[in-house]
């Protein structure tokens, strides 16, 4: 019995944050310090690092789950299933709900719960739960889906990632530019189907040092109330970090599988910083002593930031759906997912169309 | 293979908060008004309903990871084992770190990583996540546990629940009594091991009426503000939820173990209401036209209230090391393991000594 991808749904929301949106914001460093340079030259640098010109935020009524909803009902309607017969609803996010001007994350019930409520699925042998792992943590649990499948205790998984980073922002940090809200659900279904569906998967938590790289933290403004506090980053760390470890837990993954490096067609991976992303795919093929072929990465980063959970599974659906230039995923061809963030967790998924 | 618990440990916050520590309370009803019964009454009928007289609050300086890293020490040092060895560390929580005095839960990185860091494991190979599932978290993350074991892809997993329910507490709340702190973990592993280990498991999820019976609410005194918010639970509708459903999902799980209902010694129910509890074990045992066996029933929401993810395995720690009185397990016997809480979400596990 294989795990198969047999529907994809994302949603973009619609609210367009471009980087020319932030030249009135006062920056500050990580030791409170306001920045010698303009603005509009943070803004120049951030953009050719991370790729990113615009970003997306939810309207200020809709939460992660309300996002996730609706990534949900396209998966569903794309796998052309009914909802009824779902036996787990695995929903990734690090925040929960958290409404507009407020601060705290609201995670009782889990978004599972209230994906679920709002499905109106009435079958209580429905499982729905929610993960936290970090930015990988759909890809997370598109390998949970998979184990439950393989151990016989499911036959048909809704994955969502969801995350609203925009409630979570603190605007005097630089990099509060790269994040974004966003949401992307697949449907995984236990199918007789030939050689197709999840052929492997890999998975790290590094711990040791990493576990604080990302983490919640006071506002860079001076005198500003530790007590409230939002996402921060080392990103050096994370950058020296994902380079260190994301090629060679891809390559574990793929040696798994027993698929040839020739035969990879496409890599989504995490939306997370272009510059990184092109950099781990170098050193990915170069494992292989192969250089990088054209077109195998699909990006989405420039027009859709980093959306943590939700930047895989909106990747995937838009190569799929054929919205993204030079981009399709042909029957038989093999692609890897691929994730870093939070925790610090890496994970990747070879996985044969 | 079998899935085999090891080894258990917990912990039990140091602060006593006994019934009379709430004479000087003010609580107002979910309508803002106070009420006419003198404190002293309110407190009597809520100790004859639940059974609580005193529950237990982490020092100020503990957080919710902390007090899982020491539950999950001891469950290492209890099931011998080298902690670099582990596969997985799932936490399940509902409230991630709160620091004292602050409102927001924090789960960047993930509970299950802070711990994992706190350990000073360095084995990448060991997958730290955490699960949001309500108080039948624990008991689902050895669910996930065996699930991985049974799959092939881990044979040494560390099960936690964990949490402070001290800092979500609206002390205007006459419901927040039941409330308590507290850690507790197991080892989950993979052994050849005769007929012992988990033998079946149910799990369920009510969301289409029941999603929103335990929520995040503002505080009942008048006029407060309702950006901060506590938990709150409809505490009537959630005991008839529990009478009507949790009985026959413990009873789907001994059913597919294959077990006789007279084989079963003793059933570790999560410790929400001592009155609820009870009812639902005798339910149970009329479900197969039984009374309810004396002594079957281990308890500690006396002197522990209820402690959410960790009232399960706490009560199995104490069991176990022979800390309850009129109650052992010893080898061959069968347990069963139930939770229901926010969701709504109901599991239980059927295990052979």
């Amino acid at each position: 019995m294989n795990s198969v991808i047999t529907g994809t749904g994302s949603y973009i929301p619609p609210i367009i944050k471009s980087n020319v949106d932030f030249n009135e914001e006062r920056f500050f460093s990580d030791k409170n310090e306001p920045f010698e340079a303009a603005n509009e030259v943070i803004i120049e640098k951030f953009r050719a690092i991370t790729g990113i010109a615009e970003r997306r935020y939810a309207s200020d009524d809709m939460l992660s789950s309300d996002i996730a909803l609706i990534a949900a009902q396209k998966a569903i309607e794309d796998a052309n299933i009914n909802p009824e017969e779902l036996d787990y609803i695995i929903l990734a996010q690090n925040f929960g709900d958290i409404k507009k001007d407020t601060i705290q994350t609201d995670i009782l019930p889990s978004l599972a719960a209230r994906v679920k409520h709002l499905l109106k699925i009435k079958n209580p042998n429905c499982v729905a739960y929610d993960i936290i792992f970090g930015c990988p943590g759909w890809i997370q649990g598109v390998i949970q889906a998979d184990t439950f499948i393989k151990a016989g205790i499911a036959k048909k998984c809704l994955v969502i990632g969801s995350e609203t980073l925009s409630r979570v922002l603190d605007m005097h940090d630089r990099d509060s530019m790269i994040y974004s809200d966003g949401a992307g659900a697949c449907i995984v279904e236990a199918k007789e189907n030939g050689d197709s569906g999840i052929l492997s998967h890999a998975a790290l938590s590094h711990t040791y040092e990493e576990a604080h790289y990302l983490f919640l933290g006071k506002s860079n403004i001076p005198d500003t109330d530790p007590k409230i506090r939002y996402i921060k980053m080392h990103g050096r760390k994370i950058y020296e970090y994902s380079l260190n470890n994301v090629p060679q837990a891809m390559k574990t993954a793929l040696d798994k599988s027993g698929i040839s490096i020739t035969d990879v067609k496409k890599i989504f991976i995490h939306q997370a910083n272009e510059k990184m992303d092109e950099a781990i795919v170098k050193r990915f093929f170069r494992l292989y002593k192969m250089p990088t072929p054209e077109f195998v990465m699909p990006m989405s980063i420039r027009k859709l930031g980093n959306s943590s959970v939700a930047t895989v599974p909106t990747l995937l659906d838009l190569v799929l759906k054929g919205k993204l230039e030079n981009h399709q995923v042909n029957k038989g061809d093999v692609i890897i997912l691929a994730s870093v963030g939070a925790g610090m967790n890496i994970n990747a998924i070879v996985y044969k169309y």
